[in-house]
């Protein structure tokens, strides 16, 4: 069957392609090209029918993903589906289940049946926690359980799986050659890693990635390329393993396209503001346009707590300089699982980290909010600013708890309402 | 009476550039070339002695400071001290008392009483108010009352001065000629340009500013010359009014410096993220090395109750361009006069993005900090991860709420810590 970079490189549209086209206000043809070319994804299980469905990549506005899922100390599905339903409300574009707690199936399955956006997985997470459960440790899991749980993860409708094929024998051989300070930080890297030095084998997603595309063809699933060797601590960043990763995932984001299998690439992760325009340089470089999803970055290690204003800073950054997508990151980071306020205040700093960009970026769509707000603003149009914000909620109840006397300043001003001051000439 | 930067000239220290010097971990010789060339900026009236004086410029680590200050809407001294001390707490280097509301006197001196950092002040706002009352409108008070202000505010001890002295004739001029979709944002700035546009006079602080370096002089008050015309929503960012202004704030920064005053250059305010970089590159080239004080920027206007993180991303990135001094923004931003929660997540969200910047501009005290943290995450040493933390009670109380099975891991991973799989190899 054919998917959706084979259908676009005859030229053709489809309902999907029409969709994105006007949500992001931009000519089809346009779009169908930048589709063919691999710099647009749009995440679409052809098993699945999707409410809300997303362009990410050039020319698309700045996408956003929450994380939720469980953990084995946090076993919660109705929980799951309040965090699911939040990320959406405040506008997360995809969620991705990390599941690795409880029946992953079950879970799984409810967040693919309650969610109007993409959803992604990590299914080397299930591969482990099966094998764990049948062999007693997941370094024991065979590369027949990774695939069948690809199949099975597929077949139920996973929009876009992140494939951690960059951590091989070479690229760890890299990591020992050059030491840095954190190691390994991605969980599923951490849990690859181990494997290959365990089984003394090459990595399966990486030795086998016709078989991973074989699937992704069959499905449409975009491929999420994940980098297991990100840096956990600003002290790694940018650092050689980093690097020997991503020029590896460029080689297979280019066997992908040549696939016609949607892929992008995952970044950093921790990154001092002076270093993000080179890592967005060199992605841009070695991966064939394909669209570069962040993990925040991270511009400090130490904003335990608030690592979502640490992350908004680096998002924000990114996002300008050409990141297309973003991951959030939430108060929990470092500290826990996060619960439902985490993914809210999560979502809307990397709202915020996302829309900055798209101004950087020029989108008219952006600047035509700004200035719509700036207008309510100066107006004095408290009920229209409110409804604008991210979280009309919060900002109804912040005015409502600080009443003016001036009934249209606020009580910062009152009288003094440089607003008022001026309209007063 | 000689200026700090009198004794600078003579290549002299004194006991507050020790200081500064062992805070900062600098030579002695090199801070003191550096204030003698108006580079670096220690705001301290000669009346007042302060616990935690700090150094703020080239070669200096980012500093913040916490507006706090009472409205006509909301006269509450004791919640004011509570604010102050909130924000020292969590790591205000300077709070500037922006009263507009009550005896304005009265609170001015109790939070100088209290204060341990240096407090600065906007006098015209009190020269207003003083107005208000005596001919019952601002617009009514005279070159005389403006001065007797600065006079009266440098006798009780403020450490540095705001004055709106930008605002002439002629970039009033410009503004007309050059109309912009918020106007006049600046309190300050809205103030004095109906003044000026009231009584068809230049404005005293421009037009007698040899009068305000005298009165400067004799305290030895830093000048912080502010950007009443600065942009008040991204749409009006890096105009002409804007930079008509920067351009004579430069000159009259020149004139500070000759005058053996200290002084430095407010900036926006509401900046997309593209222009950051040239609004530092600006600032710069007219400004003579003068320290840059921005407020915030914003990076988007439409944050309305999370503007603290909108902020975070433009100051993160001006610092990390070269600017030395940022102001918080809270969430309360444009809605509300803050209360001590918002101090709070303005003062972190700040203190974030000057150590964003100081870890981009190379500071060894703050790659050695982030080195600190991420070695005790490395190692799972939960307290050290916690007591460093910019909030540690949120810290410790968001791992007490969830608690792992798997003692030194956290909820997030448990078993499959990425750091305890590496650990086990």
């Amino acid at each position: 069957m054919k998917t959706l970079v084979d259908i676009a490189r005859t030229g053709k549209s489809t309902s999907l392609i029409g969709k994105i086209a006007k949500k992001e206000n931009i000519d089809k043809k346009l779009l169908i090209k930048l589709i063919s070319e691999g710099k647009v994804v749009i995440p679409a299980n052809r098993k699945r029918s999707i409410k809300s469905p997303c362009g990410i990549g050039k020319m698309m506005r700045v996408k956003i993903n929450a994380n939720i899922g469980t953990s084995s100390d946090n076993i919660d599905l109705r929980g799951e589906i309040k965090k699911l339903k939040t990320a959406i409300f405040f506008g997360a574009d995809t969620v991705m289940d990390l599941s690795v707690g409880g029946n992953i199936r079950k879970i799984q399955n409810s967040i693919l049946a309650h969610s109007s956006v993409p959803i992604g997985t990590v299914p080397i997470y299930e591969a482990s926690i099966n094998a764990q459960k049948k062999y007693g440790s997941f370094l024991r899991m065979s590369k027949n359980d990774i695939f069948d749980v690809l199949k099975t993860q597929a077949e139920n409708g996973v929009d876009f799986f992140t494939i951690h094929c960059g951590i091989t024998k070479k690229t760890l051989n890299c990591l020992d050659n050059y030491p840095r300070l954190m190691g390994i930080v991605s969980r599923g890297g951490a849990m690859t890693a181990r494997w290959i030095r365990k089984n003394k084998k090459e990595n399966p997603l990486f030795e086998y990635f016709d078989n991973v595309l074989k699937i992704a063809r069959e499905y449409d699933i975009t491929l999420s390329l994940g980098d297991g060797l990100r840096p956990g601590t600003i002290l790694d960043a940018t650092d050689r393993p980093q690097i020997a990763e991503l020029k590896l995932l460029g080689m297979l984001a280019e066997k992908a396209q040549k696939n016609g299998v949607q892929v992008m690439i995952e970044g950093p992760g921790h990154v001092p503001i002076n270093q993000i325009k080179r890592n967005i340089t060199l992605q841009k470089k070695y991966c064939y346009g394909a669209p570069f999803y962040v993990l925040g970055p991270l511009v400090t290690d130490i904003g335990l707590g608030y690592d979502h204003i640490s992350a908004a800073i680096g998002s924000g950054i990114a996002a300008a300089y050409g990141a297309d997508y973003l991951c959030f990151v939430t108060p929990a980071e470092h500290l826990k699982l996060p619960d439902i306020e985490d993914i809210k205040q999560g979502v809307i700093a990397s709202k915020i980290a996302a829309h900055s960009g798209d101004l950087a970026r020029g989108s008219t769509q952006a600047w035509a909010k700004d200035k719509m707000m700036s207008i309510a603003r100066k107006k004095r149009k408290w009920q229209k600013q409110i409804a604008m914000s991210f979280d009309p909620e919060k900002a109804r109840m912040g005015r409502a708890s600080s009443i003016p006397k001036v009934k249209d300043a606020c009580t910062m001003c009152g009288d003094f309402c440089s607003m008022k001051l001026m309209d007063g000439k």
